[in-house]
């Protein structure tokens, strides 16, 4: 089974859900001309689904090697990947500057959730490079920038993301790898790293590690980390490449899914320290990691939208295909594919409507983090920062859940043979349960959630996100289209809940900390739930308005379902975040007991 | 991580939450001494920590082997099963008559959880054993009795299970086998049986296989089916093995999970067709499968919950083990275990309480087999079977559901180690996806519970489970005990929600079928969720009125954990049973426009 980049559905949640063509209207987006956005997305569809995708079981099985301190990626990544980057895919958001094309970042959201969904482990070996890219560009010399920006843009070089040791995990600064100061201006390095993504590979002929260290007078925790920029080879004066540095693989994970992503431990100093560069100011490291968060982030919840709809895509020709049983009422000879049933429709129509909200909220946090960049005002700018960082850690933890949720799905749509792996459905499942867990876990977005992004300035972005919904449910309420059902009764019910709810932990953030953290999980469930379903039904106004995407029927009843099955939760929801904290935090009794 | 059998967690689910202390002293277990009830358990742990849950990981890794026509299981696993079988675990609630010792199904089912908990995929097996011995007990002649049951419940030979082929899963009435009659009075077998579980193997001398086919003058559909043994090695007049039968392993599945478990396609024909001996009547095959359907559905439900209780206890020693970070208001050196954080103990009170409400929903559906078999009056053996019939599709379709929830919050605890297949998190949570498929899916379950089992006798069963469970709110009221927070009032509202989807649902089952198919799913959610949190607050209230559990307060915390988590969820749930049908039943404009 193959994958499609549903272009209409991708285009109605850019445009409409997401706003980009209203902040374009604005003027926020200076002179983007955004007629191009169909054309970038249909020929990264065709990349996708001609090169990449066919990929995707060739790199699960045969996982990839590490062999005398090289890695080698399964067959025909290496070419599909030189391939990618010449045809300019790297380059879409990257800084003209250094060669990038300096398209939006929703423009790019919408690309990596088209390679997240033909080859979830293939696309992340850019996610990472984007990240050190933006590390490099915001904090580096122009010296380094110099050498190392335009191929990291090209993709001709790739980038690594070194935090996590042993000890440190979550907790990041508990990491110990040692950085020395040399006479020369740069540093060594020595330590150990694990689960390094694309640690080391042969798709590119260097590899550029962002390394975070500690100097030897650094102050405990956090405040005393540095970055390092340290590359695979090292580069002459000329741009030529010069020694091997001293950073090897010396191990890989032999993991649940992600079989073609190599996950490696990285050595420094078995042979005198690796040779590195500051990025930024020393002990200012985890500033430099927290400036490009939001987008590593936002990325990771592109993999859950990605992989929920290629498992939908699976599961839904299989549902057309498979016959079993009969639709009711329906007699004689030979069966029904098994779609007529309505509890299949039901699992499908789930899978299809969180994975519509989840591109959404992801294509929204995108369009933000573009308007905090590109817009004039800096008042609007100000604000689109704030609705950015409200909504990342919702993109990220909201999208992977739901990505893990549909896969499952997915899989059950299959029967039996959903659990042979060589359907392909198991695939996905494994695939996508790393998504909650790296780049900061699903519990961890949701307390930066209640802990800091509800917490800033009185709850300032998420008063002012609740009027922008409610004006779309009287708007579903005025439209008197019967075929919302009880949509905007149920939308409004959940803004109500958030509402009741978001005050309720406000009160607590200073006051009852352990009460607030308590409801942090199902506080973002809610707001996800809430905040879905009401941008799928703007979207469906949309659709009804323009005429855009075809009948609008589909997005009506599409939003009704989400409504009716996933919004209808926030009400439980409520009541769990503001009746549930005593018996979590009593919860020693029971497990300790 | 090993295992260890939760004995005083199960003692009270078995004896207070599902009702056997009530039902011994009531006389319907006739002369069952429930003194021995502890000992086994004891013992069973005992075997499952010191000789099945070492094998688990050893399984997992070197899966199973077909070579030449026959199937080698890994290393240790013939060995195990000889020891288990020689111990009389194969034995328990088999029939006396034949060398069981004849013990309640309900001691069974909790040791039933023990073997999947400590080893699924070895539990598997005679899970499938059962079921044949329940067929053959039932419906077998005394001829075949005499010559197979004895060996299959001292487990000297294992049994299968054979219904499913290519275009027969769900659906089995499209199976085409063939059985001719021949003039001895026996059969010849021919055809493909796929997802055959432990369908061969090297550990026990013989496989009693237990196949359906169809003759060739027999009705279409479910009508036209029979029952045959089938003999891997026939048997001689004296009991002694004979010649090689005609049924022999073609193929194995690659599976997501259960790598130990041999998944066969089974081949019959190759050599003139398998000798295979009727049971019961020709054509009336599927009368058989039935009789036998509510105990394999249980013991599928037990795998669940065995499931869920695994990765429970790795993840919480893991929790007490890993450190990151600090308790809030904590400063100074050296970090904490993650258990101290608010979102670790909310995953960690979900995963246990969800695995104590499936654990008691599956022995209260094994006291209502038992009594409706073990009762003198009538009347109580009928309500009993209409009991254990409803209760059925919850404990399989509930327990599975939570088993793979809980197995995915076990791999989210462990964090990125999680994603590891070293620490084990992720085998529990491969191994685990198969549950809700085999055995009549989950999907499959909601329908039977909405379409025969609610709609039988006007939803008598329903009304009577109700009342009793209305009784234990009022003692959850009446005891006055802070500690149960908003217990009584979550159960309340759950318990109104239940009852009004109830009547909605009876209501549509033959005027509006497609209505209340698409509400199954949400409705065998509700009804776990109910029934849970009403069971866990009876067992609470035990807990503190015997003292047998030792401080009552973990139980009252994680009841009241379950009533404000899970129970709450009631509300939506309703809602989305009687509003969303709409939505459901107009999907094919969204899934095919």
């Amino acid at each position: 089974m193959t994958y499609r980049a549903p272009i209409n559905d991708m285009l109605l949640a850019l445009n409409h859900g997401a706003g980009l063509q209203a902040a374009v209207k604005a003027g926020h987006y200076g002179d983007f001309d955004a007629d191009i956005t169909t054309a970038v997305l249909e020929e990264a569809g065709k990349f996708a689904t001609d090169v990449l995708a066919p990929l995707n079981r060739v790199g699960d099985e045969h996982g990839i090697k590490l062999e005398a301190g090289k890695v080698t990626t399964a067959p025909g990544w290496p070419d599909a990947y030189r391939r990618w980057a010449a045809a300019g895919w790297n380059a879409v958001s990257g800084p003209e500057a250094f060669g990038g094309q300096g398209l939006p970042l929703a423009i790019n959201a919408a690309c990596t959730e088209i390679w997240s969904a033909s080859n979830i482990a293939f696309g992340l070996c850019p996610l990472l490079t984007l990240s050190a890219i933006e590390a490099l560009d915001a904090h580096g010399s122009d010296a380094l920038k110099k050498t190392y920006l335009e191929k990291l843009v090209s993709g001709e070089w790739t980038g690594t993301m070194q935090l996590t040791e042993p000890q440190a995990g979550s907790d990041v600064g508990a990491l110990r790898s040692r950085a020395e100061r040399e006479a020369d201006g740069s540093y060594r390095i020595k330590g150990t790293k694990i689960f390094i993504t694309y640690g080391d590979h042969d798709m590119t002929d260097n590899i550029v590690h962002f390394v975070l260290a500690r100097l030897p007078d650094a102050p405990a925790g956090t405040k005393g980390i540095s970055l390092f920029l340290i590359p695979k080879f090292l580069v002459n004066a000329d741009g030529s490449l010069g020694g091997r540095n001293d950073i090897y693989p010396s191990g890989v994970e032999h993991k649940l899914g992600m079989h073609a992503s190599p996950t490696c431990t990285m050595t420094m100093g078995d042979h005198g320290g690796a040779i590195g560069y500051l990025i930024g100011e020393e002990n200012k490291g985890m500033q430099c990691m927290f400036t490009m968060m939001n987008q590593a982030r936002l990325g990771v919840g592109l993999e859950g939208v990605g992989i929920a709809d290629r498992a939908y895509q699976q599961a839904l020709a299989f549902a057309q295909e498979r016959r079993q049983g009969h639709a009711v009422g329906k007699t004689g000879d030979g069966s029904d594919p098994i779609i007529v049933h309505p509890d299949v429709k039901r699992m499908l129509m789930q899978m299809r409507a969180l994975t519509a909200a989840a591109r959404t909220i992801c294509y929204a946090t995108a369009v933000a983090l573009d308007v905090s960049i590109r817009a004039k005002d800096p008042k609007v700018r100000a604000d689109a920062a704030a609705r950015g960082a409200l909504l990342t850690p919702i993109a990220k933890a909201f999208s992977t859940d739901i990505g893990n949720e549909v896969a499952y799905l997915g899989v059950q749509i299959h029967g039996g043979m959903g659990f042979i792996e060589e359907t392909g459905a198991a695939q996905h499942y494994r695939d996508a349960r790393i998504t909650p867990i790296y780049e900061g876990t699903n519990g961890i977005q949701a307390i930066d959630l209640v802990m800091r992004k509800l917490a800033a300035n009185g709850g300032a972005a998420v008063w002012a996100l609740l009027d922008e919904l409610s004006a779309i449910v009287k708007q579903v309420e005025a439209s008197n289209d019967p075929a919302f059902g009880t949509t905007g009764a149920k939308l409004r019910d959940a803004l109500s809940s958030l509402d009741r709810a978001s005050r309720w932990l406000s009160e607590r953030v200073t006051s009852a900390p352990n009460d607030a953290l308590a409801g942090a999980t199902p506080y973002l469930q809610l707001f996800g739930s809430a905040l879905g379903g009401c941008w799928l039904a703007g979207e469906a106004l949309a659709a009804r308005t323009s005429g855009e995407a075809g009948d609008p029927q589909r997005y009506i009843t599409l939003a009704r379902f989400f409504a009716e099955n996933i919004s209808v939760q926030a009400a439980s929801l409520e009541k769990t975040v503001t009746d549930s904290a005593e018996a979590v935090n009593g919860a020693d009794a029971v497990l300790l007991g």
